[in-house]
């Protein structure tokens, strides 16, 4: 239920891998479906996967576009003039590699965060005529307050049961502070999604179960996993209502100052949500030699959030896509099918790219033979998860020798779709796979001013952009199209 | 030189153990005078200070004065409302616990950050009307800008040879950053100090390197070692220019655009630099049975900055000063000589604290047994830093066994005050023990909003009480004075 309810509420990057883990840890494991056995390619294909890989391996491309996508043009929120360069700029690029390329519109989201302040203007012990500035930052489903703001006492809950029975007469008039901590420790242990998912509940869907309740506003703890004061922004359902994400430091310092006694905010945030406008995906094609009509999609998002500069989510999944492009073309190596690389746009906050692809066509989907996006970071990759059937996942069982030397060696199941916006031609049958990157710091930058190009590590870079092109050439070169 | 240079230019907490740091790593070793024989301790003073360690490995009192101080009360700058509370908050409770109490005035600096922006608007690549905001902060020395800020090119430097090389000529009428980083390594180490010391020297000293070549701004990287875009404040030498600190990632965003093209920033700094006020420094006598007369000093400094709420910079050395008293108290012991606790007030910004407890005590000085202090964080305690002759060390060596059940096994000699504010002291002749804490992370955090109560460690709190409670009582009830 809780992963149903995630599904419906937010239209993350992360929300779907959240589901798969979720599902893995909850569930014990399953008889396995006989598996066939693994095939094996020709010394030709062989050969040019440990090719692409090695060119990988020993480019910059990726590291260049990465740099002038987030210094450059920098943080490209869907809807602003950054975000419709960045499609155009990437668009050129890939001209330059001889792709066939178009922006397709999309009608997405625009909205433009305001002023945001708050302070503490009476609490147990503060000293007259003083108040405290709380770290925070506006989440994207909020109202705005008036500029002057607005002024409530602070009721502090840690789940939603808490809140349904404090009861509309304990909240109404009140400001509503989930103070749901990420669980780092899970994310050492290699479920950074799982715990995502549980914090990110509260930040999608707490001010709706607030307003519900007459809450003046809501506020929640920063989903993130760093201790640096760092508020972490994020897609929201829209409930009528201010709403902000504290920082971690915040929150605990609210709680601690309620637990003694009461506690009044005043808290401004001017936020705009305009009407969604047109923007565009960049849909590039490395054309196929013997099917071209039967299309390998490799992709990242080019939109960001606008605090930081879109480095680790997701320019890199967007670079290292055109990477695979830039490193065939330049091996002069043409798979039988078509390679598309995909820059999708509005992936945080409206989702308005990838309903526009598949509105646009749906026709060819049945001809998509696989989908692949990158969009957890730019962490070393581990290898992939696979929403594919056992079949499927066999006539991939040859690529893990060409990966070892990457350190890529993971092939995990998946129950959804690895990756929200190919979740639509997941939904239609086409496999999917996304790329499973090192997640242990990855929270503790997303969403945040820090996800920055210093967070990406250029030879783990190189890596991804080694690991996708492995994949896509594969997918786009093997003899007999992937199994659905 | 530097060394030299940097004390004229830094009245920081850091300062002087970065000296020593200094001094030892970049100079041989010395043979060594010949070292008395160790002293041994009567078996009640052993016992007692067993006593006092176990008490102050299980109490919480340090804990929740240091709650009260940072969460309650909040950021308390020289000259602030909250500074002036908190020293009589720290007076109230040593008063309950039965000291001798006076709040002593003092001529304290008085500085209010202002609005701080910084928008690069013109740079390489830049989407025509689009700005990048960078994350920055005042420090204490900057001049305002007029509200609506000053536009200028940005020339990049790395270190004052490097703008000397420039000259008037291509830095008059520009902004100069100095992009030198905090080495990180050093930390890990165990050579914080010195790494803080190498890059601090930019922040106190280059805003007036820039002015005397005719820049109209200086900009500085922050000095500390994280990566999530934290601006550390701190005090500069005042220079008649506004002067700030970017985050690392900006300062690197700045430097990696200039390489390209010209870079120019619009910034508006508005402090305001106030009439120096009275402050108190909080002096409290636990008034010795033999010998009143005699002043140990257990210290810590009771401002900070602004941003966060000095909870290890440096609300942890003055709570784990009160809870010396507290501890000997609540078992009853009353040593020989007077215990003295200290909260200084003013030591980030003017030093205004310890220079009028200089005057007004001058005339005890020579009745200063030692004077300690702690003020490098509220990791775990490690031993001390010892300014005072091989004799006094010598003295000190039955501690070891008391400490090793701590963890603190370090004597360390140091060739300077191992402490700002007790540095009057020591260059009077007392003898002066600085507390060593564990600095890995102390810098990541120093001096930026992210020095909040959950930087410190309950657990690592009780050691350092117990660390300071120990060497406290020790040289307040040994049968003879610390010889000097």
């Amino acid at each position: 239920m809780r992963i149903r309810l995630l599904k419906s509420l937010i239209p993350s990057c992360a929300l779907l891998l959240f589901a798969s883990f979720a599902a893995w840890s909850q569930t014990p494991p399953k008889p396995q479906t006989p598996t066939p056995p693994p095939a094996s390619y020709s010394p030709q294909l062989r050969d040019q996967l440990q090719a692409v890989r090695d060119a990988a391996l020993s480019s910059d491309y990726a590291w260049h576009q990465l740099a002038y996508l987030t210094e450059n043009i920098g943080p490209r929120p869907a809807g602003s003039p950054q975000a419709q360069a960045a499609a155009e700029y990437v668009a050129a690029e890939l001209r330059k590699l001889g792709l066939d390329v178009h922006l397709e519109p999309a009608q997405v989201s625009h909205w433009i965060r305001g002023e945001e302040q708050a302070l503490l203007v009476d609490y147990p012990g503060r000293v007259p005529d003083t108040t405290q500035r709380l770290a925070l930052t506006t989440i994207s489903g909020s109202s705005a307050t008036p500029p002057a703001g607005i002024t409530a006492d602070i009721v502090v809950v840690h789940n939603f049961g808490e809140l349904t029975a404090l009861g509309r007469e304990k909240v109404a008039g009140k400001f509503v502070l989930f103070n749901v901590p990420y669980d780092q420790r899970k994310a050492l242990a290699g479920m950074a999604f799982e715990a995502y998912g549980e914090a990110v509940a509260y930040r999608a869907g707490g001010p709706k179960a607030a307003a519900q309740l007459g809450a003046l506003a809501a506020l929640v703890r920063s989903v993130g996993g760093a201790d640096y004061r760092l508020p972490h922004t994020g897609y929201s359902v829209p409930a009528g209502i201010p709403a902000a994400a504290l920082a971690a430091e915040d929150a605990d310092l609210v709680e601690h100052l309620a637990a003694q006694g009461r506690v009044r905010m005043s808290l401004t945030l001017t936020p705009q949500t305009l009407p969604d406008v047109t923007g565009y995906n960049v849909v590039a094609d490395l054309k196929g030699s013997d099917h071209p009509e039967q299309i390998v999609v490799v992709s990242g998002h080019l939109d960001s959030w606008d605090l930081g500069r879109g480095a680790i989510d997701d320019g890199a999944g967007v670079v290292i896509s055109m990477a695979t492009a830039e490193i065939l073309q330049r091996l002069h190596i043409r798979p039988l099918r078509t390679l598309r690389v995909i820059a999708w746009m509005d992936e945080e906050n409206g989702g308005g790219g990838h309903r526009a692809y598949a509105k646009t066509h749906a026709a060819e989907f049945s001809n998509h033979i696989a989908a692949i996006e990158s969009d957890a970071g730019a962490g070393h990759p581990l290898g992939f998860y696979m929403k594919m059937t056992p079949a499927a996942l066999a006539a991939l069982h040859p690529l893990l020798d060409i990966l070892r030397p990457i350190g890529s060696t993971v092939f995990r199941s998946s129950e959804y779709s690895p990756g929200s916006d190919i979740e639509p031609l997941v939904e239609a049958g086409v496999p999917g796979i996304g790329m499973i990157q090192d997640g242990r710091k990855y929270f503790d930058y997303h969403h945040s001013a820090a996800d920055t190009l210093d967070k990406v590590d250029p030879q783990e870079l190189r890596e991804n952009a080694a690991a996708m092109a492995v994949i896509g050439l594969a997918l786009a070169a093997m003899p007999d199209p992937l199994p659905r």
